[in-house]
């Protein structure tokens, strides 16, 4: 028995925030002072870094949940299966339902039912539940799915990326320009087909990185907002990130006993072009091998990063035939990876 | 192999709120109109239906994940193993950590990354994540670690339930007076011991059900507070689960092959005691018996209804000797059984 993917869909939503719409922000840094620069310079240097040009929004009247349905959908249609014979429908996220123009995250119900009742699935069998991972939460879907359908309770899931992160930026903070909406979904199932998933990896570094990525107040001290929104230390991310999750990743594929020659594709979790270039470099030299050409394909540039949407909308988006220069094809092997929230990282070996 | 509980261990929050405490509320109908009764005899028509007499409310230096870690030591202590060697923490809860007098949800980092860090875990391969199922969270934790150490990518799981309820609650809302904080957790292993998981069922029944339960506004309308709490059609959800969790435990009992006569304790979630009583019954009905005398232990009486937190609570304190005339002894069948937000329901037969 295998463990495959038999269908995926993504949904980018509507509205395009390009770096120019930033250029108005009164930008501060974290103890509230001024920053000297103007802001076309802090953009271009923000875009120089992150590799980010523009993100998605999703229009006000959409929540995670809607984002969540509309990437199912497509994915149900992909794999061609009847939606009442699904086992499971796992939706990572990490802020539940944020109404535009609210602060609060509304996670009950589920967002795995909201879901499950957008797309009319009646089955009672069929249970939805909501996993909390940080970014790698997509991943992390997979690997329970893949251990629900090999211990034998399981033989279709779903698994859902979905998040609206533009709902809990702080506009007066620079990373604010990261973050971005998204849904990614696949249908996992066993199959006697050859390939699937090989090998498995997953971590929490919180000992001393559980809040490297946080809730905290406005840069704007004076605003008197009590709000929170979201927040990070990105230098200590990146220096954590460059060192553990190319071991990550190395750990991984070792274990699937696949030779790194092999490996055709890198699907990275995409929060910034530098760090994912540092990482897949760093990875290969732990072979002794230099990055090969085109084996990261990028979707930060346009797409931000939409924290668990980004792994499964990018494979999605390669197997549509919409990234340029990109293709998967029968027989290859990937390396989906992420790092984020906990810290958590993750990565799994799959043959396409 | 068998999959077993080998430690056990609950916090039960310092701050007891007795039903005297409602008497000063302003409580009011869902449209806003005002209840034709003095505040005792509302409080008094409560405490016939759920039993409820009072509730335990979390210190406000505390949060959901401090609850969840002081549970969470017990457990460890208990299971006499060295917290290294955890393979997974599972957090099962459903608002996050909700700071006194905020209406903001924290749930980034994850309420499993918090408690591994304040219980000063290093170990990187023990992966944390949060579950959000509505109450019968904890229950599907269990069936999810369950998973994990069948499929073999686990050995040794934490699986932990909390919640402080008293943070979402509308104190305008008669409902308000059912919810409590608390904490209760179980270390799973793999032994070569009797007994353990046998059987076990879940369920999302979203189609007519997803809302049921869910995030709105105060009964207070012209209080012009947009803040949103947790709401429920109660009278919808007694008929709902009268119906369908007799059946679910019925289906997971006779899934296990054990006799019904042989079931020492059911372990259900406690709401409401009326609701309880029915579900017990009807469940025994359906084998055409009588419930048989003190076959469902309550704690709902002095706790009122945590959440994912009572099921594990009520387990540790049976163990711990803390519930009078309430034993579980070696070879013991237990039904676990949960229904809440989903609408969800569960339950697991399993032998002590």
């Amino acid at each position: 028995m295998n463990i495959k993917i038999t269908g995926s869909g993504s949904y980018i939503p509507a509205i395009v925030e390009k770096n120019e719409n930033f250029h108005g922000h009164e930008f501060l840094n974290a103890d509230g002072s001024v920053i000297n620069a103007p802001n076309t310079v802090i953009v271009e240097k923000f875009k120089a870094i992150t590799g980010i040009a523009e993100r998605r929004y999703a229009k006000k009247e959409y929540n995670t949940s809607n984002l969540a349905a509309f990437a199912a959908k497509k994915a149900l249609l992909d794999a061609k299966i009847d939606r009442e014979t699904l086992d499971y429908i796992i939706v990572a996220h990490n802020y539940g339902d944020v109404n535009y123009n609210s602060e609060q995250s509304d996670t009950v119900p589920s967002i795995a039912t909201r879901v499950k009742q957008i797309l009319g699935i009646k089955n009672p069998k069929c249970v939805g539940y909501d996993l909390m991972f940080g970014c790698p939460g997509w991943i992390e879907g997979v690997i329970q799915a893949n251990a629900f359908i090999k211990s034998g309770i399981a033989n279709t899931c779903l698994v859902i990326g979905a998040e609206t992160l533009s709902r809990v930026i702080d506009k007066h903070d620079r990373d604010s320009m990261i973050y971005s909406d998204g849904a990614g979904a696949v249908v996992l199932e066993s199959t006697n087909n050859e390939g699937g998933i090989i090998a498995h990896e997953s971590a929490t570094h919180a000992y001393d990185e559980a809040h490297f990525i946080y809730f905290g107040e406005t840069n704007k001290h004076e605003a008197n907002d009590k709000r929170r929104y979201i927040k990070m230390y990105g230098r200590k991310i990146y220096e954590f990130a460059i060192v553990n999750v190319p071991q990550a990743m190395k750990s991984c594929l070792d274990k699937s006993g696949v030779d790194i020659k092999d490996v055709k594709k890198i699907l990275i979790h995409q929060a910034n072009e530098k760090m994912d270039e540092a990482i897949v470099k760093r990875f290969y030299k732990l072979y002794d091998m230099e990055m090969p050409e085109g084996v990261m394909p990028m979707t930060i540039g346009k797409l931000g990063n939409s924290s668990v949407a980004t792994v499964p909308t990018l494979y999605d988006m390669i197997l549509k035939g919409d990234l340029e220069n990109q293709a998967i094809n029968n027989g290859d092997i990937i390396i989906f990876a992420s790092v984020g929230a906990g810290m958590n990282i993750n990565a799994i070996v799959y043959q396409y």
